[in-house]
């Protein structure tokens, strides 16, 4: 079998685009590798193939360094299904389960706890995602009668270029919510999907950029330490992915937690999903372990995250240069593929006799007429019945080209000025 | 991307062995086919691929042609997935819904069965599987209090080469179910990994083999009809699988019943697997559809038809010369790859003073003691608290050769005749 390198990303990829791997179907016999197509085309454990195992839990091992010594890892088919595995280990409806995550949250994630009738709750964020201080205050007035639902014991949160805000928690701000979760023993579902897409410093449109990351000691030094690195209580199951790093189409990730979550983890597996694809886990083995290694695959990651920020600094020249600042405005994101923009909706005309969800389907349909998707805020609402609080726009600069880009945020900057009768 | 053609598996296989199939980064842009890298490896729609939908939709009406028109297919992660998915649909724990099936039946869907709460109820079984009498008398004497469960809803059954069994429903047999379940109005999970593996029928240790089909139309002509293909009330969910007939770990297959079914399959899957690997999509597309065609993996099928012929044959004819006929005696399987060995314990010395699991675990024990794995009955109960009807052990032809086959039969006779003392 002969793969080829993942579709080249950057020119700085080039170096080993094109290239060609070969699987054979008796390598393991024949002594030349230890993965063939023998042993991953077959049933296989339902935690994954031996060989991407152990490759995905050094690679732990380097990022993380998990403070107790009982951890492991799984393979998953992505964070979506070991998410909804997570959500039936952990919550149960007939008890009035409930969980919080950040008052914008990941539209999937909230659509796959509603069927299992789990009550999901909000906590406040600010540019630096969830505050600790609203989840503290949310946990300790809890009334069990007015919310409908048992105190929550987990919490949902994606720490790294959060979607829909593309917020970043920093350093401090983790250690803050891990204290509160230590303090209302709360377990906590790690989501990272974007952790290694954490970009250069945003340094404004006209300073120069700050030198990049010259080795990979470096770069791991400078990613914002994981949840699941500071996690001594062994309450967090952190959910890693490969698709917004190799492809989706895999369907691969990974979990890592305390091996008794892990256990429970791999049961489910085995009456469920029987573990990922042998084709992918057979052809990301080749790719990350045989043809990269550690540190050929930390490289690469160091790529996306020039290619990120060149990007994320080309949607931000357009906001600069086609969005009207009086009434738009946004943080620079420092991970992920998404920009909040914030549409101030007290400077309205309407806003003293049209309700905000009214004005943000204005805007929404003004965008859709001239041919651009903005994701309303509302459709990221953990609360669904709450008033929304702002008028919000998910934007994302992930695939577009950079002319692309710009002709979206100019056509959303016209549609809020249609809204707004700025003429 | 390079891929090989499956293992070969027999040698009337050998002529397309060792081919070489490409799949390039943007062939449909580059008018070079219909499904590619850039289109296959992106995140999908969960219901999969519409490219390799329209296959096994092609498929399935050359196979089944179901008798109403609003009937639809949707890819799946494999079987063990796509009836997770359907017991969460059908089944609630909280209205104390239970299913029925064969009376011994694949272990995997009772363990799948059991965490969601569903109460699973065994029908009596033939040579031929289930028996539609049975089923009836036990749904029309349901007494909710006495069960402790719903009157059942849903049949799980295995129409061909059943698991653990190896029993093959007849048409007859077949319409005779279907009629119980209209009579009854339950729905029908048709699990069929082994439908394709239906072998010549068994003319003896001696007579000479019937000539197999001739023709693509002849093999299907001569299949079974399947459920699905009797289905005027659509009733039916179908669940096929390549495992056993391309590759395990590809974990793919697919469902087929009435739209309404399959759009609630598909918001399942959205919230949970995603849909199946890319990469296994593009490999089996490019396998059965490019390469193969619906002719050419019809023919597939047909060689596999006789591999399993040769192997059951060999299988039969080790039992013939190894195991004591006073005390085991089996039926021929007419398709699948497992071999259901009664062991009479009637006869058995210590029959008026030992339990039957206890005999059954000595039986056990002798084996793994001469090295031979046989699954005693006991795995398969559909009720796990009732007493053994017998003593049953399932045996497999599927991957050992004959060589390997007749060793393990012959320690299998000799575990019996040492616990029968027949020495
Ligand atoms: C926060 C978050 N988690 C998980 C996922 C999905 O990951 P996967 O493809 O591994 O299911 C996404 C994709 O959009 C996401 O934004
Ligand atoms: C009856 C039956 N159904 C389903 C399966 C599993 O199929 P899949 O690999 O598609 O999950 C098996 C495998 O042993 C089986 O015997």
């Amino acid at each position: 079998m002969h793969i080829p390198m993942p579709p080249e990303f950057s020119k700085a990829a080039a170096h080993s685009a094109g290239r060609q791997v070969t699987i054979g179907k008796h390598d393991v016999a024949e002594k030349d590798g230890v993965f063939d197509l023998s042993i991953g085309l077959n049933y296989g454990q339902s935690i994954g193939s031996a060989q991407l195992l152990r490759w995905v839990t050094e690679h732990t091992e380097l990022v993380s360094r998990p403070p107790y010594a009982d951890w492991r890892c799984a393979l998953t088919i992505g964070s979506t299904g070991s998410l909804e595995a997570a959500y039936r280990m952990f919550c149960d409806r007939n008890r009035g389960d409930s969980i919080l995550t950040e008052e914008y949250s990941f539209s999937t994630a909230l659509e796959t706890a509603a069927p299992l009738g789990i009550k999901v709750f909000g906590v406040k964020i600010d540019d630096e995602g969830l505050i600790p201080a609203s989840m503290d205050e949310i946990l300790s007035t809890w009334d069990e009668t007015a919310r409908g639902a048992r105190k929550p014991t987990v919490l949902y949160t994606v720490p790294s270029g959060q979607n829909p805000t593309g917020a970043m928690q920093g350093e401090q701000r983790r250690r803050g919510i891990y204290e509160i979760c230590r303090k209302h023993d709360i377990f906590i579902f790690e989501d990272e999907p974007y952790y290694f897409l954490q970009m250069q410093p945003y340094t404004g449109p006209n300073a120069p950029a700050l030198p990049p990351p010259a080795t990979v000691e470096e770069f791991l030094g400078g990613l914002v330490p994981t949840l699941l690195s500071m996690d001594v209580d062994g309450r967090v199951m952190r959910h890693d992915s490969f698709s917004k790093v190799i492809v989706p189409g895999s369907r691969l990730g990974w979990v890592t937690a305390s091996e008794q979550v892990i256990e429970r983890y791999i049961r489910h597996a085995e009456c469920c999903s029987q573990g990922p694809s042998g084709f992918s886990q057979l052809i990301t083995y080749k790719l990350v372990d045989e043809e990269w290694g550690h540190e050929g695959y930390l490289k690469w990651l160091m790529n996306l995250r020039l290619e990120y920020t060149k990007r994320r600094n080309a949607i931000l020249a357009a906001c600069e240069k086609f969005l009207p600042r009086e009434v738009v405005s946004w943080t620079p994101p420092a991970a992920g593929m998404f920009l909040w923009l914030k549409v101030d909706h007290q400077l309205h005309p309407d806003a003293a006799t049209r309700c905000l969800i009214d004005i943000e389907q204005e805007i929404f349909d003004l965008c859709i007429d001239k041919g651009v998707l903005a994701c309303p805020g509302s459709w990221f609402r953990a609360e669904q019945d709450k008033p929304l609080s702002g008028l919000f726009f998910r934007t994302m600069f992930a695939s577009a080209s950079e002319e692309q880009m710009a002709v979206a945020i100019e056509r959303f900057g016209a549609a809020v000025r249609d809204s707004y009768r700025m003429g």
